[in-house]
């Protein structure tokens, strides 16, 4: 282990794939899936690196062609609004033009209906008083009412020829779009529900269209943890999406006016990340998980790795993350580490290995930070984590009677 | 024990952490969860604590920067309000700014409006006196019907332009919210159906938007109980919420017009105690469960406790805060304090432990109470608590034939 005082010393990378731990070969196949565009199964035990690999892919993710995506009305069918797409950061700009545009003739109406208005008035009276009969304004007054009455019916509400902006892409880096645990509307888009759907009070369908999650990771990562949670219906979709690069948003919940909506079909080329644990296989569409071998990598997050020297500085490095991270914690001593690393042992329970279970250490690491700032300790040390340890434990091992003397009235 | 007469002599902490009897680690937990601002998971049976330990976190929890949260009419896209936070007590403040704002100018112009009526009546009755002619009378009534007609087009309800004040925060404390059992609206926030959407009598949709528990819990604590009452969609909202510290309110009733309305981010950065039996854990988003455990405590509230003199005197206090937050019910005398101590060891069931199911000994004290003010006793004795003991049966022993005798006329 290379020498170090305390983990403010130790850098911690800048780019998340160098922060993943632990999972080397992992680490390797997620950089080369990123550059080639590939799907990916990432299958494990929770709190393994999983959403980390995610990310980091996504950052990693070459943007070629950053797209906006606007919905226009569709004047010879209102219910099939079509779809757009524009060169990035455009998206606000043409939804801009189109708003002044549309202000803009409305402006002209209004003034010209007026202008028909006030020529009316005065036509009438200027008769009305030459011949000296009431006939005129009495005529004037019904040519005036059937203008204003006119008015409204061709002063439509702007808002009806102004597109809607869809997903706004960043220019710079490649989305990346958690869709854990979303149900079938979030994910593959949705058509909200009008209850006025007539009598010039509706608002227009292609306003009504609400982008999914597959749609606004188009060009990233669209990562989905827990893939059990999804329906085998959803996953049928994601397939279709998948191969299409493309998928069609129409209303999701039954009942709503919105499944009358269907638009011409939305850009939605991402790479999937799916994970979960072993378990989840079982629960994944087999055409779903056929097409990620065919066109992707399956990659199993390890939770143990071998007690080397050098994984023992991974957990240093894995400290000095979590403290800055954290931001409400100190810094760790060398003992404090070394305190961590004997935890990874125990929880791993298999001689020389040492758990890779980040997420419960990084856990272990904030317990021990707050009781080293409640204590008013400079650095996290070996105590603090041994402390820590007890009061970390889940749920399911306090309740056992063997569980150690957490509390000394028992 | 610490000898006393009677529990009038024994003090009540006026904290609510120093009111939790029996989960000593529990509280060290909550009052570093507290000062670190972590989530925090309790589980055990009910009647344990766990409520008080959510209130006594809140009431420990630092507010920083208190803010209430306003919401503004939007004129660009009236269906998603804006959202704007201020220095908490500013809010009031601020909406009866815009208030004046709106019904002076209001004022002023229908003041104009009178101005302009009088002088078209003047001028016509002028000209009619003058020529003899009826015709300028119809002309100027003519010209006042159209004024006034126009008029309220002209005067928007002053109210459009008011922002809505959304949530008040408390300058002083952090607030605590008990979200217990709160459909999806409730909790996460709703924007409310309004029928009349158009035609000058709609309300202006951000007045139609309710903040959530979480959005009122925003900088303090939400605690929800009975975490199997919420749904995997609601916790997964839940989630999001967490991890954004923000959450956009829409409208959640299918069918509702106020699915349309979709804010900008309504901050809700609070800490979440969630609560539960031990079987709730099963109902629990593994994903939640996760980020519980990487960035808080998870506590399990112990169900009994060891029969010590400790413990014993813990028991006395028990009564002591029970007999003064009742208000209604004498205190107790020693012999009474130690039937109570006798009870909760009998209802523990285990040799040398004393039952920590403290609002089921709150019940028999108040029943023990109510028998003493019957029979007009200054303090409550054994013998009341005895009494008590065969009336605070729960049904089910109630119905079993070996039930103690309650009424000597059977």
């Amino acid at each position: 282990m290379h020498p170090f005082v305390e983990t403010s010393e130790i850098r911690v990378p800048d780019a998340l794939i160098d922060q993943v731990l632990g999972q080397h070969e992992a680490r390797d196949i997620i950089r080369q899936a990123a550059m080639q565009r590939r799907h990916v199964l990432l299958i494990g035990v929770p709190g393994t690196g999983k959403s980390l690999l995610g990310q980091a892919m996504a950052e990693l993710t070459k943007v070629e062609q950053p797209e906006d995506i606007l919905v226009f009305p569709n004047p010879e069918a209102p219910h099939q609004p079509s779809v757009r797409r524009v060169l990035a950061g455009h998206g606000q700009a043409q939804k801009a033009a189109h708003q002044t545009r549309a202000y803009r003739a409305n402006e002209s109406l209004r003034m010209l209906i007026w202008v028909v208005v006030v020529a009316i008035v005065l036509v009438s009276v200027y008769f009305a008083v030459r011949d000296q009969a009431l006939t005129y304004l009495i005529g004037g007054g019904i040519g005036v009412a059937l203008v204003l009455w006119l008015r409204r019916y061709m002063l439509a509400s702007p808002t009806v020829s102004i597109p809607k902006l869809l997903v706004q892409h960043p220019a710079e880096h490649a989305p990346f779009v958690d869709a854990t645990g979303l149900h079938a509307g979030a994910l593959l888009g949705d058509v909200r529900h009008d209850p006025y759907q007539s009598g010039g009070v509706e608002t227009p369908p292609h306003h009504l269209v609400e982008a999914g999650a597959i749609h606004r990771a188009h060009g990233g990562v669209l990562y989905i943890d827990e893939v059990s949670l999804l329906g085998l219906d959803a996953q049928h979709h994601l397939l279709t999406a998948m191969q299409e690069r493309q998928f069609a948003i129409t209303g999701r919940s039954p009942g709503s006016s919105g499944t009358m909506v269907h638009t011409s079909p939305v850009p939605c080329d991402f790479t999937l990340v799916l994970a979960g644990n072993i378990e989840d296989l079982e629960h994944l569409h087999p055409a779903l998980r056929s097409r990620i071998r065919g066109y992707g990598y399956e990659i199993y997050t390890h939770e143990s790795m071998a007690d080397t020297e050098e994984n023992q500085w991974l957990m240093a490095r894995l400290v000095a993350q979590e403290v800055r991270r954290d931001g409400k914690i100190p810094h760790s001593s060398a003992a404090g580490v070394q305190a961590v690393v004997e935890a990874a042992r125990q929880r791993c329970g298999q001689p020389g290995k040492l758990s890779c279970r980040f997420r419960e250490l990084g856990g272990l690491i904030r317990i021990a930070g707050d009781i080293a700032i409640r204590e008013g300790a400079q650095l996290i040390t070996a105590a603090h984590v041994q402390r820590a340890l007890t009061w970390s434990l889940p749920i399911e091992e306090q309740m056992l009677p063997t569980a150690p003397q957490r509390d000394e009235n028992l």
